[in-house]
């Protein structure tokens, strides 16, 4: 910051260092990329997510065109260091937030108590299977401990790693899936319900997996023994978070509400709603969750009735959507960002993820079979539960961290989250497609 | 991040230290803050932002009445590191360029140049006034160079620190005056067109004296001879990037807006809008502007007018509002957050800061008096032009980084910034009612 020249402080007072004016470059390509991509799939009949996707893919990868092509790698570090980055991946995370309080708002409990057998049994299906499978495909392809993990204490075994690679199979990402479901106008089928109720509940199971896998791991490294009850207050802090948040918010967010109606300040409908969307995000993140189902359970919360205090002329729904326009597409161009496309050509990483992938898509299909309602088209729950999205990422980069993976296996996994998000929407458009003609003739 | 017990894989997956929740938090905190704030302010009878800016002094220096409370301290480091912090301090700037476009979509070019002439001398007036002031005041206080100013070369006098001073007096911070203008339904007045439009312009040539003191600074430092040429040419970027994005936005952004009104994807208006005001307030960043002049601009060429090639059922307005309404307040309380309050007992820096305040607010008094038109309220133009907001604050920073100001001195420029952003609001309020009571009887 101490310009020693006066080309120095010209640059300094130019702001070519100054990581906001880089927030506001990497938004603009960021956003112009994204409705491109969007407005391209679109017009070719695919979903716009898959467009935002592909056009981060790009302009991520530009780099391998031309070395001097770098100006997003700040944004593929394995651990974020530039600020602008850090900026861009706050907005990108506040993004994917704002979209789970949607998807949230246009569900209701009363719906989701209407699939909640069904999503609970999808989701226990769909976390134990691909765990089992997960673990297998690991033991297959990786036979000795890889010289990538360092760390090792004598109690250390490969075991440990097959557990952890199973647990990043485990939780479905709603964000693709509700977001096909979205574009098609679909949020409101009994599949859709059902997948992304079985994603919230997969969500819970797989985090409480890998914390448990964790808690393995890490005393397994430093010899201590793991209690049971600490596995035991794990799991019962994450289970009723969901309840707790939901009988707590039928009872508390209609007296907010009266409160907020009071005041005089513009806003105040957007603000709170704004403030409950984040504050429970915040907690689950507490309580061991992932935050995104903290503002999943916010939408699911605030039904439009609590806003009848209110003397509004627009709904919160369309006071939300202005914001969802401009973040959300910034959570997807960012993931395809991060794609590094110079991996696939890493053999071992492909025999891996080739394996991954297997196990990832074959897993999530025996999810359909558990479906109890009838007239409901178990392939499209099936294929909806593929994506694991930036949960898979989370748990890869924590797997990281514990140093039970290493670079190898983590693009091995990244790269089965790529495949598992990019086959979904097509696959998921083809068969809500194919549901719906075979269901015509017989009304 | 590498967790070596259970205790710390438990915190990495609760995310205790998770930078994304803390932002989280820190944002429920803040707009809670700024909305109770807000309101009782708005009850007693002031602006609402001056009831944003309390809270967050109030938030900022909890940590003086008790140590640790210090949750807010990140927030207030002269170099932001922590990445929460870095995190909150971008979401406030994108907040106040919202604010800027904002304003500037209520103000029409039309109209600028109706007041063009009054603005550009009020604005000049404005910037040559306070820069003499500053520097005598400067010159008075500071009689040998303080031993916190370290780095001197032979070269280096005290007239380069009088003249740094002298400039951080310079330039407007439009933001609080039109928030207050804008609170009170007072922005299509011609007091608050001459003022913002005089703003602007100020700001314009603020930036320019900013950049040749420091050029200045810089060049006694090093000893290196400051080409003329250099100048010249920072001025003439300043000045036509203004000129320049107006004549271009004019003709250029009705073409741009019939292409994005045919894409097929949702949301085209507001993005384009979005990313006009984000591109110009990066272009202006790189033509030496503050990045708010850009935004500004965006929303002064972005008149209703160039939306009717969309079939949209609400204006340009009302979809920028929400993310106004969450993102602004950020900006006003976090400046409050940054007031160190123990500053104000430290005897030198009352001193020099209180001929600050004084040398601020005359100097931009005789603003008023070179208004050609009319029935115009030289008072409220006057006390218009007083707040040195944000762009005092990136000023002293500036001026910081050179090292031609030290922490006292730094102090004083930003206890100069918080009690011009103190008096405006109830100044200004007190100005506007007393000068419509006298229209009044004469209408």
């Amino acid at each position: 910051m101490l310009p020693s020249s006066f080309a120095c402080a010209e640059a300094s007072i130019a702001g070519g260092a100054d990581p906001f004016v880089r927030v506001l470059v990497y938004l603009v390509v960021i956003l112009v990329a994204a409705k491109l991509g969007a407005e391209l799939f679109e017009r070719i009949g695919q979903p716009a997510v898959l467009g935002e996707l592909v056009a981060g893919v790009i302009l991520g990868n530009l780099v391998l065109v031309h070395g001097s092509w770098s100006f997003f790698q700040p944004l593929r570090a394995a651990v974020l260091t530039d600020h602008a980055a850090i900026g861009i991946d706050i907005l990108a995370k506040i993004g994917i937030i704002i979209l789970l309080f949607e998807v949230g708002l246009e569900s209701s409990v009363k719906e989701m108590r209407r699939v909640g057998i069904s999503s609970f049994l999808v989701a226990v299906i769909g976390v134990v299977l691909p765990f089992i499978l997960g673990y297998f495909v690991s033991a297959i392809f990786i036979t000795k401990v890889p010289a990538g993990i360092l760390a090792l204490s004598p109690n250390f075994s490969i075991q440990n790693i097959h557990m952890f690679i199973g647990a990043t199979l485990c939780a479905t990402s709603v964000g693709i899936t509700a977001r096909v479901f979205k574009d098609m106008a679909r949020i409101q089928t009994p599949e859709a319900r059902i997948v992304l109720g079985a994603a919230v509940i997969d969500d819970v199971l797989g985090l409480i997996i890998l914390a448990i896998v964790s808690a393995v791991v890490s005393s397994a490294e430093t010899g201590n023994e793991l209690s049971v009850l600490q596995i035991v207050k794990l799991t019962v802090i994450a289970v009723g978070f969901l309840l707790g948040a939901l009988i707590i918010g039928i009872y508390f967010i209609p007296n907010l509400m009266k409160v907020a109606a009071k005041f005089r300040t513009q806003g105040l409908m957007l603000i709170t709603s704004i403030l409950i969307c984040f504050g429970l995000s915040a907690l689950a993140n507490e309580a061991g969750l992932a935050s995104i189902v903290g503002a999943f359970a916010a939408g699911l919360i605030l039904e439009e009735i609590h806003f009848r205090e209110f003397d509004a002329k627009v709904g919160i729904r369309d006071l939300i959507q202005p914001i969802s326009i401009v973040f959300v597409p910034i959570f997807f161009v960012l993931m395809g960002i991060q794609v590094h496309l110079e991996s696939f050509f890493v053999p071992s990483v492909i025999g891996i993820s080739g394996g991954l992938i297997v196990a990832a898509m074959i897993g999530k299909q025996a999810c359909g079979l558990v479906v109890r309602e009838k007239n409901i088209d178990r392939i499209t729950v099936g294929i909806g539960m593929i994506p694991r999205g930036e949960v898979g990422l989370i748990f890869a980069s924590i797997g990281k961290a514990l140093g039970v993976i290493d670079n190898d296996i983590f693009s091995a996994v990244v790269i089965m989250v790529i495949v598992t998000a990019f086959v979904t929407p097509p696959l998921l458009k083809w068969s809500i497609a194919r549901a719906e003609r075979k269901r015509e003739p017989e009304a």
